[in-house]
C-alpha cells in the first residue's frame, strides 16, 4: 500500500463493462428462438408452440434481473472506488467473464429446467459471479488500497455481508434441486429481491461512501 | 420525498440504456437470414428467395424505427431528470427488458404475419415498452421527485399523454388484427410518425424543461 | 432557422452511434460458421473447408473497412456540429438504420459472390448509406443550422462532393456486374482507399472546421 | 512531423474500440451451444454432453483473458497517446479488426482442438493481433508524434518488446502444434501471464508515461 503504483483511470473500466453487461442481457433473448411451422396442419399449433417457450422466458426474465442486479452492484462499488490498479482491472476482467458465461448457463437452464445438472451449472455459475464480485470489493477496500479514506469499516464489512448473500442462497438452491428444481429456479428468482428491495446497507452507503454524487 | 435518498449520477444509467437500444436495434437483423440453396436450379431461385423475405424485412424496418422512438423518448426524460435513485434504476431496468425483448416478438411476426398470435404478441410487448417508460416518467416526476423544480406541471402532464398514446394504439392494433393483420402492422409503422414528427409536447419541453442543453 | 428550436447535446448520439457501428462490425464474423465434419474421413477435408469460406473473408474484410470509414466520417461531422434538433436525430437514426443491414447484405455476397442480385442488393445498402450520409451534411449545414459560423462554404460543398464519390463508384459497380461480379467485389474494396488515403478535403477540414479539437 | 495535422479527439476512437472488445468478447459465448436431446434415452446423456463441451469452454476462457490482455494494452497506450490523427485511426481500426475475428478463430480451434490448422490459424490470428497493435504503438511514439514529449525512449523501447514477445510465443506455439496440439493451446493459456504478471515495463509507464491519471 505505501509503495508508488501505476494508477488507472476507472472511466474506461466501466465502459468496458457497461458493455459487456448490456450485450449479455441483450443477448439472453437470442435463446428464444422463433417455432418453425410449416403447413397449415402445424400453423394451428403456433399458440402451443410459442406457449411452449414459457420455460425459456422465465430462465430469461430470471437472467435480465440477475445481471441487472450486478450491474447495480458493481456500480455501487465505483462510488466508493476512486482509482484502480492492475490488479483490480484484472479482477474486473474476471468478473466480466463469470458474467459474459450467463447467456450460456441461461440457455441450459430454459432448455432443460427439470434436471438437476442445469440448475447445478446456473448455480455454480452464479456463485462465480458473487464471489469473483466479493474478491473486487475486498481488494479494492482491503486497507483503504483504492477507496476514500473516510470509507466507515463498518460500511465495508456490511456491503461483503450482503454480496455474500447472494452466493449462500444459491449454494441451498444447488441443495433444493435434488427435491425439485422448480424450487431452486423460484429461489434463482426470489434472491434477487435481497438486492431490490432497499435495505440498511444502502443507508450506510448513502451517508458514508457515496460522495462522488454530491 | 423529504427523506435523506441515496442519489445515483444519471450516465451510467444512460451508458447502459443506450447499449442495450444500439445491441436491440442491430441484433434485429440476425432475423434476415441468408437463403441457403444448393445447385444450379435452387440457385436460380435466388432472387425470388430473397424477395421472399420482405415481411421479415418490414419487422425490421417497423421495430428499428420503433426503438429509435423509444431511445429518443428515454434521452429527452434525461434532459429534465437531474439525478437518480434505487427506485428510478429499477425501472430503467425493468423499460430495458421490454425493449430486449424486442428481437424475439420482430421474429415471431415477420415469420407469421398473417396470423393473429404475433401480432398480439408484438403489440403487447409495446404496449409494455410504453407503461414502463410511463412509469419511468411518472415516478421521477411525481412532486418533482427527480427533476428540476421548474418544470411545470402541464408539460409533466402533457409528456405523459403523448407517451400513453402508443399504447392506445396498439390496443387498437390488436382489435383490428381480428380483421386483417397487415391493418394492425401498417398501425405499428404509422404509429411511429405521432412521436417523429414535431408536436406541441416538444415546444413545451424546449420552453420548459431542457436546461442541460442551454 | 431563425425560430426557438430544441436543442440536443451530441454525445448520447454519438454513443448510439458507436454502439451501432462497434456492433455492426463486430456481428459480421458470425457470418463464417466453422465447417461441421463428422468422422475421419470428412476431417481430412477441414483445410479444404477452411480454404472454401475465402469469398466470406473477403466479403467481411471488405464490410469492416467500409464501415470503418463510414465510421470516421460520421466522427468528422460531428467535429463541425456544434448541436442536434430532432430532424438530424432522425436523419442519424435513418443512417443507423442502413449501416445496421450490412451484416445481411455482406453475408448474402459472402454466400453468392457469383451472382448479380447480391452484388446489386449490397451496392444499393451501400448507396443508401451514402446518400443517408449526405443528407446528415447537408442538413446541418444547410444555411449553417447547427454548424459554426466560421465554417467556410467552399468546405461545406467539397464534403459533399467526396460523401457523394461513394454512391457513384457503387453505381458504376453494379452496371459492371453485369460483366463480371469480381469486378464489383474488387470495386466495393478500392472504393474506400478514396477515403482512407488523405485528400485534399480534409486539409480543408483542419483549416476550416476542426476547432473542437483546438 | 513537422507539417500541420488534423487531429483527432481520442474519446470516440476508445468508445469504439470498447465497444468492439465488449461484444467480442461476449460473443465468444455463443460457441457454447446446448445440447439438444430428445427423448428419456437421451436425456440421460445430458451430463456426458455438456462434459464434452470442454474444449470449447477452454477456448471460451483462453481468448476471453486473451482480448482482455489486448484491452488492457490498448488502453495503456492511450495513457501516453496524446491526440490522434487520421493514420492512427485507420491502424486502430486494422487492429480492431484483427480483434473481431477473434470469435471465429476461437469457435474453430475448440471445434478441431486435435487438428493443427485450427491451432495455426488461431496463432496467425494472435501473431496480426500483436503485431497490428505494435503497429499502432510504433507509429505513435516515433518521433515523439502522437505522444508527450516527456516519454522516455528507454520506455517506448521496453514497450515494444513487450508488445513482440506475444507474436514470438505465438510462432514457436505453430511450431510445437505438429509435437502436440495441446502444447499449442497450453501456450496460448500461459502466454497471456507474461502481461498480467507485473513486470518492469509498467514500473517506467508508471513513472514515465502516465501523466493523464496523475
Amino acid at each position: 500500500m505505501d509503495e508508488p503504483r501505476f494508477e488507472l483511470e476507472t472511466n474506461r473500466i466501466e465502459a468496458l463493462s457497461d458493455g459487456v453487461f448490456a450485450i449479455a442481457m441483450t443477448l439472453l433473448i437470442l435463446e428464444l428462438k422463433v417455432p418453425v411451422l410449416r403447413g397449415d396442419a402445424e400453423i394451428s399449433e403456433l399458440p402451443a408452440s410459442v406457449a411452449a417457450l414459457w420455460p425459456k422466458f422465465l430462465g430469461y426474465a430470471i437472467s435480465f434481473v440477475t445481471l441487472g442486479v450486478y450491474w447495480v452492484a458493481h456500480h455501487l462499488h465505483f462510488f466508493t472506488i476512486r482509482r484502480a490498479d492492475r490488479m483490480l482491472l484484472w479482477i474486473n476482467i474476471l468478473f466480466l467473464m463469470t458474467i459474459s458465461i450467463v447467456p450460456f448457463t441461461t440457455a441450459l437452464l430454459g432448455e432443460y429446467p427439470r434436471h438437476i445438472l442445469p440448475v447445478t451449472v446456473y448455480a455454480v455459475n452464479m456463485i462465480a459471479v458473487g464471489l469473483a464480485l466479493q474478491l473486487h470489493w475486498s481488494y479494492a477496500t482491503s486497507g483503504h488500497r483504492l477507496i476514500d479514506k473516510t470509507v466507515k469499516p463498518e460500511l465495508i464489512r456490511s456491503v461483503s455481508h450482503v454480496i455474500l448473500m447472494g452466493p449462500a442462497v444459491y449454494l441451498v438452491a444447488i441443495v433444493l434441486a435434488f427435491v425439485n428444481t422448480w424450487i431452486s429456479i423460484i429461489l434463482f428468482l426470489l434472491v434477487n429481491l435481497l438486492y431490490i428491495l432497499p435495505g440498511s446497507v444502502h443507508m450506510h452507503l448513502r451517508h458514508g461512501g457515496a460522495r462522488k454524487s454530491d
